[in-house]
């Protein structure tokens, strides 16, 4: 793909890195790729960071006709950047737009576009422990028209915003609520997707967790309210008697690529590692039972968030006396080491980005 | 509430009032309403249509915090113009604002802001049979932050449409497919409120109905694929053996305004209008006893669509031999007839706006 550049003239100073919040900060240059009906994705390009000139009535602000991604840029310790499957993003990218009705775009183009963009704002890139260059790829529905219609016209955007820890704990333990009321989604709805939607959905029940003093919501299924889906912002996996279990992907999860990853490198290092339905009931009874042995998201933006409590009607189960525990550790030490370039990228998952 | 009105200098051209598509043009002026934490809603203004400057950071463009409503001014025969049941909407969308963790604003001053734009714009409205001037007031979150979280910030907008018919059919019944596969809504979610996310979820199987030639989607519940939930534009109403039967309110379903009219009037009228779950087994049960008199959507877009034809699973059901039926009719006639002044206003419906 033919990108065509268009420098700043004006280059932003840069924040202060070793304070960075997550998402508040963007680069001098953004990348943008129209699609037309009947023409197809046309004109890539990276040009300075601008705000866009959306019409009130553009479709997207009315009917949420979109989708995104998520992934990040490393600069490692040798001095390379890396991105971490950035293949497995833009294919996820265009299995959510065939759900949202959104032409798909060649997922190769799709990834020169990012290293491309990291390339050209690479002393952006952060180089502090726990920080990188965070990419949001996304694609909104841009015809002016107020009528329930797919789009026929879309624009593909990439910002990059350098960032430190999600969560303010970093890789300290988070406390999850088991929300048992509101739903995020359900079968044939679009939970396997990276839509507005579902994140809109989730705020509510978000923000009653947070006011009871927990970092994030656990979400149960829309059906029977009885198993394990995801949290929201990274799936989920419990260790109980020495086995990872995490909730099989059903097409109201997302299909996280830390998830995958973390599934991978458990396999290959020897630990059973069973994706299936779970129930919150089975996982409250391990505890008791004294066989919970650890919890902890996976996600892109946390990488792996160990879980130090959980929280169900009223019930309180403390895991791992809220210590991170080994296998936590073995993932997130593996995965961030692969990342940074500290180990050795042997399941091949890195993509390096030339910086002559 | 004190609203700051700035005319503009250049107003634009008609569109041809014989030929009006839905939702394609607009007129010349909008309504802003600011929100900021710690202050409130702030600034309220009338202003020359405008696009928006908006970051491609705008939290709104990544999660999909906001709100809508709909609603139509009509110009009647006498000269005035009326708003049929304002509140209702303002009321609603406090309603959706408190599901999507958005503020709630004062619902007087939302009527007002519509009914000052409208009176700035009037000479928009059109007066042909069938048309009217479709109001869309909607919020979304403006904070330029990547998290999910609640914004900080709001914009609140009013944007005005000269429309005909919704449905290319008009007021000739349309042709139902009752989707068995993909989910709009499920208890717990968002399905009761207007939100971009339940749109956008719901094209899909409305593209794939297309396709095979019918006009809209009549959506199951998403926890047993049974029961009757709505079209998506639409509220749906079945009328066996004379009764006339609606799902009722639960959560994944609109309240309709159209809807809870259509009902008052109904009883008002003597007849037997009850809302309860019904599935869609009983719906092609009384079709093949012969007792399924007439089905009809009821919708501010639309007012009331009588449905021709419902297809599930291959098996299609002609319904009142394709005809708009005398119930559909009878709603059909009293609710325009009030909206356009040519029937008196008895259940007090109507806001007229002042023209001087």
């Amino acid at each position: 793909m033919d990108i065509k550049i268009t420098l700043t003239k004006n280059k932003k100073e840069k924040p202060d890195y070793n304070n960075l919040p997550f998402g508040v900060y963007y680069t001098d240059h953004m990348f943008e790729w129209d699609y037309t009906e009947g023409i197809g994705w046309h004109d890539p390009r990276i040009v300075p960071f601008h705000n866009l000139d959306m019409s009130p009535c553009c479709t997207f602000l009315h009917y949420g006709q979109g989708t995104f991604e998520g992934l990040k840029a490393y600069w490692g310790k040798d001095g390379e950047i890396r991105l971490f499957r950035p293949e497995k993003n833009m294919e996820r990218l265009n299995n959510s737009n065939d759900r949202l009705v959104i032409p798909r775009f060649n997922a190769e183009d799709g990834v020169d576009a990012i290293k491309k963009l990291v390339e050209v704002d690479k002393d952006w890139i952060p180089k502090g422990k726990g920080t990188s260059l965070y990419i949001r790829p996304f694609i909104i529905a841009t015809d002016i028209h107020i009528g329930v219609h797919p789009s026929r016209t879309y624009k593909f955007m990439i910002v990059l915003s350098p960032v430190g820890s999600y969560y303010k704990e970093g890789i300290n333990p988070v406390k999850i609520y088991v929300e048992d009321e509101y739903c995020r989604a359900v079968r044939g709805g679009m939970g396997f997707t990276k839509t507005a939607g579902n994140y809109a959905a989730s705020l509510i029940a978000q923000e009653t967790a947070e006011k009871r003093g927990y970092t994030q919501v656990l979400w149960l299924d829309g059906i029977e309210k009885k198993y394990v889906e995801e949290v929201g912002t990274m799936n989920i996996m419990f260790v109980i008697n020495g086995e990872v279990i995490t909730p099989a992907l059903n097409g109201s999860i997302l299909p996280g690529i830390t998830r995958m990853s973390a599934i991978e490198l458990l396999k290959a290092n020897g630990y059973k590692v069973t994706e299936r339905k779970i129930s919150i009931k089975e996982v409250f009874d391990a505890a008791d039972k004294g066989q919970l042995d650890e919890v902890f998201g996976t996600g892109t933006a946390a990488v792996i968030s160990p879980v130090g409590e959980l929280m169900m009607e009223g019930k309180t189960v403390i895991i791992n006396d809220g210590k991170i525990g080994p296998i936590s550790h073995l993932v997130y030490d593996t995965i961030t080491g692969i990342q940074s370039g500290k180990l050795e990228d042997k399941y091949n998952w890195v993509t390096k980005i030339e910086t002559k």
